[in-house]
Order: structure tokens, then sequence, then C-alpha cells
């Protein structure tokens, strides 16, 4: 019995996990430990994959699933725009290539210089709240410009997701209530400086069934009914929150299965309105999830109440499993292809008990220098991870062809000085 | 009726919140939000006050509680020693002026780097586990030294803390079992490189109880008793975890009251024994949190299902009430002394339900460009903070005497570029 089966763009050579047609083990000790490694080809297919099932939509990657500017270079290659949170992600997708235009500034809470680059960057902007909308309308017409909007829409949809993630709920803080969204857009219009043009709304994250997508088109579509006849719709945006199978076993929607859920009955209520709208959706997790491998060194295996296999990351480096109890297979890189021999639970280098990152896993007899593979870490990895407890950021590399390019160097003590600044009379 | 009592050295003038005889208001608007302001005189009083409750004992700050620089030099100013988590952050100590002799290396699982990193620096270190007793010791013999060490015990004392800090169960990732105990340092006796002076324990987090640290030093102490009959014992550590009233109303032990359930207890068992090691605690939290406000402001307010103050601070710049459901109390700064009149949810700018920073309180009418301050904010706040979303980190204040000092700048999109490297293919 082998103690995993490793998935897709993964395989096992030599008894070692190779990425990409490289060699995990080999990339642990030339870039060090711990370090992402991302499958550009991965992240290629993920994309084409989930475009070709939606023909005529337009992507609109989530950057906040994994924001590094070679991921996006990547899929702005591909033909991808953004779905910005902040002015900092307006800005990385600009700087990898994502044209303005293809570009939407979401978020629940925007500060007055994020609209303000925003209008300055030519993006379009999902507007929260009408302290918003009121906020743009009087930046836009100071600059005089115009600024193409969406509202997003709390649709009240109960997606199965992690309660900190199901974003559609009524509970929820995003979005405008149904009631109040036929009025706001009719305020909008008569304000200066925006254009409603689309409408918008995200039902959550990690998502298993397709169910609660025909429903949220559904109520959308209830909405695109009420103000198509007072606003010319250029775009509906469905949002994103496709999940992926992080448990081996576990079964999840195809792409095609997606559009099944979407695509029928978006086209049959567009034209019983007598309306043809782009749509629009934002993929983040489907895209990037399963491109990336987190490895990491066992520093120690101790044999107390369980056996512990302590390595050097924690959740400073990927946070997903102590914050949502998120599920990573494990693999040990270097025994890939090993028969499973104990139970082993392993924990990252963190000064809390919740600094699990796989609970009581079989696998192969581990030893101090083994090298860790956590699969599946390409979403909300880096982008959350921190300096906690004085642990310098870890490096990413890109493969590709059998080759791989750093895209992301590992940081010193440096890096945890920078900015700080002690006063002259404490020295 | 106020909306809420300030606590401390908090005070309300003009309908302004002040710390340290500081506008908050103002410091807002001097330094931008979101800003963490420090009180450097409430740091020394809280350190004075605790220190003045244990006489004769070390007190090592808990590093991970805070390793900003200017505070860690505060605290080596008043005289503390350093609870260091990782080499990182033995080299924050040790840049803050914190002696080598007075830190204490911790940790369950260190790199080789590390313990390498360690034993150049001349700290002591507390080892976790036989694997970091065997590498420590080959290490160190190699480099012609000799490292004092103490093992952290897994003394199986419940604290009533939340369940991811919790560190001093038998189920936890830390510390020997104590059955382990005695024969492990038989062994660490006879290897070279290592000399076993101390003996170490931590119970957990922000805990309100003080019978578990009674129960701690009684079954330390029998630990002690064991091996004081073959190792010269120069210290016992205790570890930390004294809780502070975050929320109003909360009945917290005062420094007094731990000496109570400590010292007697520990100075008896000596006594009986026939030894007089020193006796070493870890305070962090304790030391820190009460010192510092978290300053954001407000971009909208929505009546949506609740009313939602959306500010622009997210668990990006403070994770604690997104990870383990803290408690803070939060206050409007340029209303400080208005009464409340109405319910919000301060919610912040991240794109996920769990992001919300004070659930249900009672505030005065909130408006957009309103300053909100959390209260408390000084442990485990800018240490975890991250990029998430791509919003650069954000600054800190001292505040001393009525003045004020940026101690750690405003991080810029230059910060999120940093370290990225665009192979020149993808260009």
């Amino acid at each position: 019995m082998k103690a995993y089966e490793i998935p897709g763009h993964l395989e096992v050579k030599g008894n070692h996990l190779t990425i990409g047609g490289v060699d995990a083990v080999s990339l642990a000790e030339t870039y060090g430990t711990p370090l992402y490694v991302t499958n550009e080809d991965r992240l290629r297919d993920n994309y084409r994959r989930f475009s070709a099932a939606f023909p005529g939509v337009s992507i609109f990657f989530a950057a906040k699933s994994n924001n590094n500017l070679v991921v996006q270079r990547i899929f702005a290659q591909e033909g991808a725009g953004a779905d910005a949170f902040s002015d900092g992600e307006i800005y990385l997708a600009r700087m990898a290539g994502i044209p303005a235009e293809k570009i939407l500034f979401t978020g629940n809470s925007k500060t007055d210089a994020e609209l303000q680059y925003a209008i300055d960057s030519g993006v379009m902007v999902s507007v929260d709240s009408r302290d918003e909308l009121l906020a743009l309308s009087k930046l836009a017409k100071k600059a005089k410009k115009e600024v193409k909007i969406a509202f997003r829409v709390n649709p009240d949809v109960s997606a199965d997701a992690h309660p900190k993630l199901a974003t559609g709920l009524k509970v929820s803080k995003f979005g405008i209530p149904t009631k109040d969204i036929v009025s706001i857009y009719k305020e909008a219009k008569k304000l200066p400086g925006v254009n409603p043009v689309g409408i918008h709304c995200h039902i959550g994250s990690q998502i298993l069934e397709t169910a609660p997508y025909t429903e949220a088109t559904n109520k959308m579509m209830d909405l695109v009914e009420q103000i198509s006849g007072f606003i010319d719709l250029e775009w509906v945006d469905l949002g994103g929150g496709f999940g992926i199978p992080y448990q081996k076993g576990t079964k999840v929607p195809t792409p095609k299965d997606w559009a099944k859920a979407i695509l029928p009955t978006f086209k049959a209520r567009c034209k019983k309105i007598g309306i043809s709208p782009e749509l629009h959706l934002e993929p983040g997790r489907y895209m990037v999830a399963d491109s990336t491998v987190l490895l990491m060194r066992v520093n120690t295996v101790k044999k107390a109440y369980k056996n512990f296999v302590g390595t050097d990351a924690g959740f400073n480096t990927l946070i997903r499993p102590a914050m949502y109890d998120s599920y990573h297979e494990a693999v040990i890189a270097n025994k890939a292809g090993s028969p499973a021999k104990g139970e082993y639970t392993v924990v990252g280098p963190i000064c809390e008990s919740g600094d699990i990152l796989a609970t009581d896993r079989q696998l192969p007899v581990v030893e101090k220098d083994d090298i860790v593979a956590l699969l599946d870490a390409g979403a909300y990895g880096f982008c959350m991870s921190s300096q906690y407890v004085g642990r310098p950021r870890c490096a990413e590399v890109l493969v590709h062809n059998g080759k791989a390019d750093l895209i992301r160097k590992r940081e010193t003590f440096d890096d945890l000085l920078q900015n700080q600044i002690m006063p002259g009379r404490l020295l």
C-alpha cells in the first residue's frame, strides 16, 4: 500500500516527489526551506480548463488568493482580468500586465485614497455601500472622470462553506441587501462621475456544490430584470468560490459542472429579459491552489502523547490549517513512494498549540531532515504569511519544463528590522 | 451614561481619547491609519508592577508577544531578559540591547541553523525533544562551546485558555512528557557541549486563574526533586501566560495574586529539597497588551442586516479577533466621552466574513471618517500582521511625556514588490 496517491501534475520518480519535472528534494536543497514551489504549466492548464468550460465568459482572477507578480503575469498572458481587493492589489495586477479595463476593484471598506487610486488607474469599481457610492462620485467628479461601477449585492445565498468564508449570507458584512438594490441603481444613475454598468455578487469560498450557483444566478437575474429597464447593463459578475479537493477522495464539481449550473439559467433569463450582458466570473483558489506545494524540513521527531513531526514552517508560513482547520495532504518528498508505517502529526515552529499543519496522518517512517511537502498550497499561502515570532518570510520558486526560477527571495533578519526606527533618546 | 469606561493610562480630554497625554485623533491625522500607538510609560509601569510582586525573580519578556525593537529596548533598560522563539527573535532581542546571558531560546522545532545561531550568540536553550538535544550537543561540541540548557517539560496542567493557546496539556506539541524527564537529564549530563542547569515549562496564554500556576509549580518541583540529586540546578522557569482583562469587568488576578500562587510553594519546596535555584518567569501579554491602542479610520457605515462600520484595519493588521474570537474594547476616539446611541459591528477591509474586529457594540453615532480605537492591542498585534490582500503593513508610534515618535514607518507598495523576481522569459 502506498501512503497516498500523488495527484495530477505531481509525480514520484526514484521515490522522490517531483513537480513540473523537478525533484522536490533537490529544490529544498538548492533554495532552502520553507519553500513554495509553483508549477507554471499547472497554472496555465487550470486557466484553460476553466475558461474552456465557460466560452465567452470573462475571467477575473481573484488576486487575493495569490497576488504574486509572476502568477498574475502568467494569467495575464492567458487573457485573464483581475478581481483586486485593495489599491495594493490594483498595483500588483497592473505591474503584472493586466489591463486596467480588465480589473474590478472589489471590497467592503475602501478608503478615499483607494477610491482615488482606482479612479486614477481607470479600473472598474464594485461599490459595496451608499457611503462608498457618494465618496466615489464626489472624487470622480472632482477628477473629471467617469468610473464604470457595479454594486455588490448581498444575495442571501447559503453555500456550505466555512463560517469565516461564507460571504453571501444576509448577516455577512458584504454587499447591499437586495431590497435596496433598485433604489441605489436609480440614485447612482443620477450621480456624476459614476456609470452603473454591472452587477456583482460573491457567495463564498471553497464551495463544493453547484446548487448555490444556480440559486445565486436566479437571484441576481431577478435583480437584473428589475434594473434593466433603466440601466444599460454591460455585465453580470457572479464571483468565485469554486472549491477544490484538498482531501483525496473529496467529490468536487468540474468546471463543466459549474458551467451547467450557471450558463443555461443565465442565458435563458437574459433572453427572456431581452438583454445580452457579458458574464464575469472570479475564480481564485481553483486557478492556483493545486499548482503549488509547500516544502519544509523536519527538525525533530518527538514521541510524546502523539508522534509529533516538528518542521520549519508553521502558521507564519501557511495559516490555513491553524485558522480554518483546513486540510492539506502531506507527503514525505524524499520517501514519496514508500509505504505508510505510522501515524504522525506534522507541526510548525510557532509558540501556539494550534500550530498544526496535518493531524494524525499515515506516513512512512519520518526522520530528522526529511522533506515534508504540503500539497495544494497555492491559494491563501504566501500571501497570508507573516513574520510572526521573528521568522523572515520564505522563498518562492516557479518550475517549468524541468527547470526552476527563484521568483521571491527569502527574507533575512534585515527584513525584520526594516522600517523600524529607534528614537535617539532610547539609544 | 458613557459608552465605556476608559481604562488605566488612557484619558478623555475634550471628547477625544488620549494616550500618554497625546490626542489619538491628532495622531491618526499626523501618521495616518491604521496606526499602533504604544505608551512607553505604561510599558515601564507594567514591568515595575510585575517585578515588584516577584522580588528576586528574573523576568524574561516573551518577545513573541511584541518583538518590536523599541519595546524590547525599553524592557532592556528596565532589566528584563527575553524569551526568544526563533533565531530572528534572538537577533531582535540582542539588537534591542538584551544581554545574551539573559536570553532563553525556546521553541518546539528548531533548525540546525537556529541552534548554531544560538551557540554563536551565547544564549541559553530550552530543549524540547531528544532529537534537538542530540543536534545541539553535536553542534556545540564541534564549535568547542558549552551551552546552558533546560528541558521544556510538558506538565499536563489544564489552564482555562483558548484551545489554540493551551500549551501545557499532554496532547500539546510542546515539551517532554514528565515520565521521560529524569532519563533525559541523565543523558544530557553525559553529552558534550550541553550543560543542563535549568528546567522549563509554559502552561498557556491569557490564563485568568491562579490555581494552574500552583499546580504547575508543584509538578515542576516534583521533577526538580527527582533531578536535583545529580543536576546542579541554577534556575526553574515557570513560563508566562498571565492574562489581562480585555473585556471591562473581567476579574483578573493581580501580580500579587500570581505571586501568592507561585512563590510560597516554590520556596517551601526548594527549602525542603535543600536547594536555592533562581525563579524565572516569562510574561509577554501582561507587559505589553494594555500599553497600545490600534487606531483605524471609518471608511463606511452600512445599515444592512446589522450596522456595519467598515474601517481600514482588518485581520491583516490585528488577527486576534478573527483567529481566536478575541475581544477588544472599541472606542470612537473623536467621540470618546459621548453617550452610546446604537449597536455597531466593526469590520475590516479583508475579503472574508470572519474579518470582524468588534461585534454588536454600543457606541455613539458612528460616521465616515471617525477614528476607532481598539484597546489592549499591544500583544500579538503588529507582530502577527501580514500583507494579505495586498495591503502594506501599518505604522507604529511611541508616545511619552505628551510627545510622539514614529518607531515603524508605514510600508508602501514597494514593500509588496520587495524580493519578487520576474523571470526574463515572462517579461
